[in-house]
């Protein structure tokens, strides 16, 4: 039994620095790279891409939208054909650092607000996954497990990689719980592994209201900003291992 | 014996329009599209690179200095480091377009400060010329005739263009009579055109101070934006042809 | 009887002209100045207002969404509070340009999705008119008639402009017709005339479904970019003072 | 006798966090506010804003360049009426919030790359002091020491302070030395104290080449950003008192 680790990374952004890259990178098997647009710069990018690639971590880009100061966590009313453009510029963008540096894009995962628009919306779903196959087919996409995102990229004949959360609670719909809502995160660093682990191992998990819903669980997204995003880190990666999953990219 | 005609495209920013995009198309060989750093967007960018494959026209990557409001117009004290990461995103970013649409880049040309800036400096020309040379060894570097910036192009391996231009006068020393001075452009067209046709067929220019000087002409920049501009594109596509050099790009 | 005539000013950007500004100017009584984020920069605002400054026009501020490349007319989900910062450092950054030039700023209207969200939103509009008052209590607020901006306004102690519109048709709600419907516009003149007319000098319009409703009708927008415009804005200017309706600011 | 101290301030961005503003805004008398320009946005803007006025620290606007990713730190070859333009717009734009939250603005200091181009060049000098002095002559320009900025200040009215750096050695010219250099920086505490002492008291400084040359001192820069930030604030406050040099705005 094996899963995938993920994380965000490349996120700072001229004199501004965000994450512990280098301290997360070896802990996670992919990480998803700002590609400029709500984070990251050419030259963090560039920075970025050989970490990554010096610690053997497979590279994703993760596009989003063009709303530094809101860090891309902002709904943004695009057109789908909005969508396609912007992540297509993203990709290509990104691709050139890791090209150049000889390592190969392994996958695409949207950011914030346009992760969370694509997971409801078909229409950008549609086009988001046709700017990734239209680029390079063999890119496997990531997002929301059971989301549009996900349905359009199968449908597009992408491979595709359903992330779950660590550290969020979920609806009996099957939806993340909303951040505004007081039990949308999970605190306790256990309750998370435990729930991680039943994700992994059962592809199930205890929605709020006490009901055992079905989810697919290829990936887990962790966060790399703040001490104890490390911490975190290490241990769920410890008990991981110790219940035999081993964690290596999709 | 032949030339290449060459103009900045894509130049059109969200509701913003410049240039007359479709019509001068036609009239030239290749076409320098916009990256988003001092004109275009994405959307802007997949139209472009739609419209020059629609005609057959080769598409160069038109990377510039990260500075809309300038039109990448005014000099940024940038490293060679961050030269390179510009160019590279940029490139990467375009290429993402050509690709996508079944195209192949055909050659990179800085612009506006960033191509002056290079033009002088070996450090910053060095960087650029890499940034290609890394991403694809196979694209033609575009840079002003006798620069630093051909110079670091052929020193890495890449095949250059010298560009001349139209519709700017020569100082002895070959460099360009900067545009602060009054006799910076023509403004007749027929000497302006005469100017090519010199540059042409003897490689050769008549400078301001009334000296015959040599220099390299493999292609030629004419603008794409007002209505005189078209007209101008038309004579000198005439003229050029009637003196039997084809048009056509390197 | 008086209405106000008035058009959004100062939209170019950099190298990028919008709008036939000078042209504009002498037909309209009041402009509303783009201030940076989605349209305009420090030089156009300082050339804007010594424009209207030197016509003698009523100077208000036109804040919008930090959104260039989508001119302010995507949606964005801003917090209230974001919308407060964002408004009141939009005025205060034009208003810096009309003091020094020695003029007195007259009144604000939001621009593109944020009028529109902040027609539809309490909490949004509440926030954007405790801006307007915090900063100048004698302010006039633009906003569209019945909506919740206007609301706001006059809750909080401003005085207010109901706006109407030439060239949209209404729904019996009062609301605009989207622009995503085919009937949103009126394309025949003197329909729109007519139509300004009715709303000017009875306080009342027809709804699309044939409905009279009501409304309050301040002062009506006209546009400023196209060749037609000016031709709409001499015709409705014209057709106005001969129906003894005078044009001038609230 | 007295001196200020002053301390860049509000350089935050969106999720990006610089400085210890809390802990460092009771140290100094003095504070310069960045304006969204090169740091900084409004809801950034309002919280500094709120927070000085809280402390009772003079504040004053820190206009800089139009570029975000380089922190305003890179020289960009803008006229002096674009220089006009964009530090009237940040004035205007930090001034709304200091009228709306009930305080005045105090001075004027531009920042970075502004800052250096405007020491040196008497015609961006000039245009800045206009600015200032049109939008409110009562504003006091804080620039370098014996700088074309300050002599700009001077010949069009305006109070001024002229900025010695306690970390920053200077040359026989008594030009800061370059960042480029190895000895630009004073790393030793006490050393940089001994100099802002004898800076106050002699109103002279010692330079790299042992010269003993005269300059005028009135306001002191330190930093406010690094754990070392604070401890060398709070040190040099002790010192400065224990001299019997009281610490107040100008």
């Amino acid at each position: 039994m094996q899963t995938d680790l993920n994380c965000d990374l490349g996120e700072s952004f001229g004199s501004y620095t965000i994450g512990n890259d280098e301290e997360i990178l070896p802990l996670v098997s992919s990480v998803n790279v700002a590609c400029g647009f709500h984070a990251g710069d050419p030259s963090v990018m560039r920075r970025t891409v050989q970490q990554a690639l010096a610690n053997h971590t497979a590279i994703g880009a993760h596009p989003g939208l063009p709303d530094l100061q809101g860090f891309g966590r902002r709904a943004l009313a695009i057109s789908a054909q909005e969508a396609y453009d912007i992540v297509l510029y993203q990709i290509g963008a990104l691709d050139g650092f890791v090209r150049s540096e000889g390592g190969v894009m392994h996958h695409v995962k949207p950011h914030g607000a346009l992760y969370n628009m694509a997971a409801a919306d078909a229409s950008l779903a549609g086009a988001i996954a046709k700017a990734i196959y239209t680029y390079d087919s063999s890119l496997i996409l990531y997002g929301l497990s059971g989301s549009e995102l996900i349905k359009a990229g199968q449908d597009i004949g992408l491979k595709t990689a359903s992330e779950v959360f660590a550290d969020r609670t979920y609806q009996s719909s099957g939806a993340l719980t909303p951040r505004s809502r007081s039990n949308a995160l999970i605190k306790d660093d256990q309750t998370a592994i435990d729930q991680v682990k039943k994700m992994i191992t059962e592809q199930k998990v205890i929605s709020t209201d006490g009901e055992e819903i079905s989810l697919t669980a290829d990936t887990v997204c962790i966060h790399g900003d703040g001490a104890h995003a490390l911490e975190f880190a290490e241990k769920i990666r410890k008990e991981l291992q110790e219940t035999g999953i081993q964690i290596k990219t999709i």
